[in-house]
């Protein structure tokens, strides 16, 4: 192992060591980093801006110092006299190392952004918006029977719209006078009346009949990705979705990694926070540009978000999360300014709302996918699972409704297997693999064409087959499965044994060739023993979790599967079920549910109704806590076998390349007040 | 008159012209103004630090321009770099005349502190602060049972206080988990709960017991003087009272001088603010260390100002309240958290209350005043007078309480008096003149000998007699009527006339000599014709306020008279009725209510049920405006004269000698909820 320094790259993980003087653009590319540029390193496009990490980096063995990387030198200092550099931004063509380091790119030095797969799922909103534009006349003063101008607006909304007791924001006040005499007297007001019972607040006001609508974000902050919804307040309609990689990450892959990494650098907790909150205010500035609508017009915000990522939001050490007995700071829904999360790219009077949290494994985002889903309305048993980093888990009916979460890893995102790759341009997403010939076929993100149809090759030569995403990964180890090339325990036979050269070794164990470009220069794909068994720990846990809350439940099975999350829409329901994710049910009776979490934060955006209804039914939720439960461990372990050795569904083999939206019923048997549209 | 530049001293108004190159401490000396040094003017001390103003001063009839001031010097960084000068001070010793310039020497630079002569009057008030603290033992969390640390906090005020649905501060989110673990379950919050019905509101956390105490202010927000009273919130003890002159002064003295200077000054309302939220801030760092309590635990602040210094506290332009229909931004009262005012000096989650104004012209000091005397709860007819640069004036009984406010200007306050000053040691305070011989004599602030007694010369050494104040100039004037000095028109006769020597001729009236040291270099102190016409101005404005009450009630005369505010609790009533000032009513029927705004203002820290008494009262009070009421004008010019040319209460004569807080009945006939004790 050389000696010199080693250059870690997030999200991406890449890792490499270079000689001191090395610029970081140059590393990256040699690693096959993502990071832009356009100027030839001249520090002129700075599409290249990358962030060090300084401090103590366990997971990657290394402690980064002051002078890892070279000096800020003049060329920095005049892009940045010029055009302004973000704190702790610099340019990667500029920037040459001198010690180990870990390299942030943000994503808009990414040339391939992440796609960050949370579509808006078209849901009809009953909408009943907790903030909402009212257009009043207000009496002019009169010397003789003296009020304020404050008092005579609060008369008007009284008497032209019902509402009483009204207050008016302080930061209003200074502007009050002279908006009502620009608009001579007549003024839209926003009002803010929540499911509480609080007084209704005045959060704005506007000379005259204001037009420029009033907007609210609902976001679903992960761990991985941050996806917001950016929604007319008055229609509910989405007008814009964007997201962003989660710049947590360079703290640590998943949750316990940011706790540990709380734990382990004092004011650790600060730096995630302040990491989170400058990420949702890029976010929020873009997404805002994107619909061509002025930040100030955002008046609401909805997070959803698991326990770790709430308490990061709110500034608070995740630390407890961390440990036995797992205690939430707050549990309950909270309504915020948004000044009081640093949420500056909104207007300064928003209110912020955060869903209630079930448990300190079982967050907001399990909240928002009940509130979604609703398995409580329902007279069949259905079981929810929410699909990330963690896994939420709800299974119930009318009689009850239980919940957990799961530790399934970083996994399905196409984390920790070895030709690994987030959702993006190139991954391969889908794969067969025919059983007689044990010959592979497979899609990649951004081309329609599967790989052994004409014109393929053509297709995908501006993306490259770059490496396989979270989905591609569960098909690949259920194809191999169906095909005979793992037996049930999971491993991955020999070329002698399955009859097939694709079956190469590797060490002691063998590995599965699915896609070989080297003889051309380009990336050979493989799908390894340890890329089994990665999977097989993240579906055991996923099952497990599942298997928990049916025992507490006394069933044996359960009526329907609903997939929910960014990744859950994407999983083929009848390949989870080879693998064993998830319980055998008919393949009808599995529904893709899409972001669940970021519908469920929609929801809670357009309805006061919807708050009160979620906080009354996370009261009603049992909560079962799988880091404690011994019965887990043993669901955990039994479920690591493969169940499957042949298709379970073939007469669905002819129709399987049907995108797996189609699996969205769009059923709605339990409720009503909500009616939804087919996807 | 010659070319040198104006020199104004703000806030002594002493000003004269100095060759270019005179240093401002040099200036300030030669005109007698009130500005300390110790060092020998080598810029070591400090002391004589002095803030310039800029731009146009219509008043003075200058315009300050950059420049006017010498540059800043190398002594001036010296002392910069090691102790700090505040932003905008200038040392006086260094800076030089070099224009026009207004000049203001902050408090801490006079010599001769202002003594703000607001005390707290002693009142037991029934204690029902809005903030209290609660010891609690928390539950420890159970993972079988997951809630948050708030909603265990929220249950155990719900089961050991009865107090529901607490919600908790945001910025107190952080520490919370800390803060329950350091107590071992058992903390103490301070919860804030309103008379309007909002959830209560944890403001504070603190591990196990907390026995520091807990504080609120209460400040009379005056043109001239904030005054401010720091309370212990669970006694309603007064723990410290101080107060400072209110900086912005330099703006202009009187509140129209304000208004004026806003509507000249694009940007001048928010200088004025800043000006004064800086001087609370300090007002409050001094008053909590004199009372040796950390500022952190001021949990409460209720405020009680004119509605020009209620709008400039708030940060709005005071602008329509300098013209017709005087239309207050908002008049009802307000509860807004303390950083929203920038008041810093306290807890961040400190909660402010101002009461309520009645109107354009009078505002939440007179609600204090008619919190504080209740005239609307006896069954005779009161008229309560608060006098400072503005009278707030009340009249009323069990029937019907009418309000007013009348611009008697700053006479009364020492200021445009030729030898006028405000209340210090050595201002002449107390003045009789013996009718047969016209001789007076007089005491000063700071010794308790009249000036023929033996020794007087001996005790005023220290402070000399350096001018006349407020209640000296009303007796001074009284006392010349008595003793046939002046006519009822308010002319000063002739020594011929008189007989007396000390009626000297100046320009084409006289003056009255009162004291003359200038055969040894001190001063001549003279009653002057302006002096006579600038009282008969202001107590005709307060006549004429108090007269328009009275015709709108349909009465005649009054039963008794209560005199308010700083300087009516040092007015002789006596005198007062001699001038005409006040309706005539027996003497004993005339009270002197001290500073009644700044107990108003306590009260109203003390008990929420006292805050929703006067916000109902105050809708119930009839609203005068004097500015546009014709009769006023009548009223006005007919009581220019003066109407007792002889002592209208003889008898009292022998125990006039008598401090004037003996006046102070504590009479509580009206009500009873609140009993008073004697001063």
């Amino acid at each position: 192992m050389s000696n010199d320094p080693l250059v870690v790259f997030t999200p991406s993980g890449k890792r490499g060591r270079f000689p001191v003087g090395t610029p970081i653009l140059q590393a990256a590319r040699q690693l096959g980093v993502d990071l832009d540029s356009v100027c030839g390193g001249r520090g002129i496009c700075s599409k290249c801006q990358v962030t060090p990490s300084y401090g103590d980096f366990p997971k990657h063995g290394i402690t980064v110092r002051d002078g890892a990387l070279s000096d800020w030198n003049a060329v920095e200092q005049r892009y940045d006299d010029k055009r302004g550099l973000p704190k702790g931004r610099r340019l990667g063509c500029q920037a040459q190392v001198q010690g180990d380091v870990v390299i942030d790119v943000p994503p808009e030095s990414q040339v391939h952004r992440q796609v960050v797969r949370k579509e808006a799922a078209a849901r009809d909103i009953e909408m009943a918006p907790a903030t909402r534009t009212y257009y009043i006349a207000v009496d002019e003063p009169d010397m003789h029977t003296p009020t304020g101008d404050v008092e005579r607006i609060d008369r008007a909304l009284s008497q032209q719209w019902e509402i009483e007791g009204a207050t008016v924001e302080p930061s209003l006040l200074p502007d009050l006078q002279k908006v009502l005499r620009k608009g001579n007297w007549y003024v839209t007001v926003a009002v803010h009346a929540d499911h509480r019972g609080g007084p209704p607040r005045i959060l704005q006001i506007w000379p005259g009949l204001y037009e420029g609508g009033l907007h609210g974000l609902a976001i679903d902050l992960g761990s991985t990705t941050i996806a917001a919804h950016l929604c007319d307040l008055r229609t509910g309609a989405v007008l814009a979705s964007s997201g962003v990689m989660n710049p947590q990450i360079r703290f640590g892959e998943d949750l316990m990694s940011r706790v540990s990494y709380a734990m382990m650098n004092p004011g650790g907790d600060k730096d995630m926070t302040d990491a989170v909150r400058t990420a949702i205010n890029g976010l929020t500035q873009g997404i805002a540009t994107e619909a061509g609508i002025d930040t100030q017009s955002i008046m609401e915000t909805v997070f959803v978000c698991n326990p770790v990522m709430h308490h990061l939001l709110l500034g608070i050490d995740p630390v407890e999360l961390g440990q036995a007995p797992f205690a939430l700071a707050t549990s309950d829904s909270l309504t915020l300014p948004a000044p009081s999360l640093d949420l500056t790219a909104m207007n300064p009077c928003a209110q912020v709302y955060l869903l209630p949290c079930i448990a300190g494994h079982v967050g907001a985002d399990a909240a928002a996918v009940a509130l979604s889903e609703e398995p409580g309305k329902r007279e069949d048993l259905s079981l929810v699972v929410d699909v990330g980093t963690n896994a939420e888990i709800l299974l119930g009916n009318t009689t009850r409704v239980l919940a957990c979460s799961s530790p399934t890893g970083p996994a399905f995102e196409g984390a920790q297997i070895s030709s690994g790759q987030r959702a993006a341009p190139g991954a391969i997403e889908r794969v067969e693999i025919d059983p007689a010939t044990k010959e592979p076929r497979f899609r990649v993100i951004g081309c329609d064409l599967w790989s052994d149809e004409d014109g393929f090759a053509e297709a995908t030569k501006g993306t490259g087959i770059t490496g396989i995403c979270g989905s591609g990964i569960i098909e690949a180890v259920a194809e191999m499965r169906m095909a005979g090339l793992l037996d049930p325990s999971g491993l991955i036979g020999s070329a002698e044994a399955t009859g097939t050269p694709r079956c190469i070794p590797e060490g002691r164990t063998h590995a599965y060739v699915l896609h070989d470009a080297s003889d051309t220069g380009g990336p050979r794909i493989t799908v390894t023993q340890g890329d089994i068994r990665a999977i097989q720990l993240a579906k055991s846990a996923l099952y497990a979790g599942a298997r928990l809350l049916m025992d507490e439940m006394g069933v044996d099975k359960v009526d329907r599967v609903v997939l929910a999350g960014a990744f859950g829409a994407h999983i083929s329901p009848k390949h989870a079920m080879v693998l064993g994710m998830i319980p055998d049910v008919p393949l009808d009776h599995v529904t893709s549910a899409g972001n669940a979490a970021g519908t469920g934060a929609r929801i809670a955006l357009c309805s006061i109704t919807a708050r009160a209804e979620i906080e009354e039914t996370v009261h009603r939720i049992t909560k079962v806590e799988t880091a404690i439960e011994p019965k887990f461990q043993e669901h955990f372990v039994a479920a690591n076998a493969i169940p499957h050795a042949t298709d379970p569904f073939p007469e669905l083999r002819a129709v399987v390349n049907l995108p797996q939206v189609s699996f969205n019923t769009g059923s709605d048997e339990g409720g009503g007040r909500r009616r939804r549209r087919r996807a």
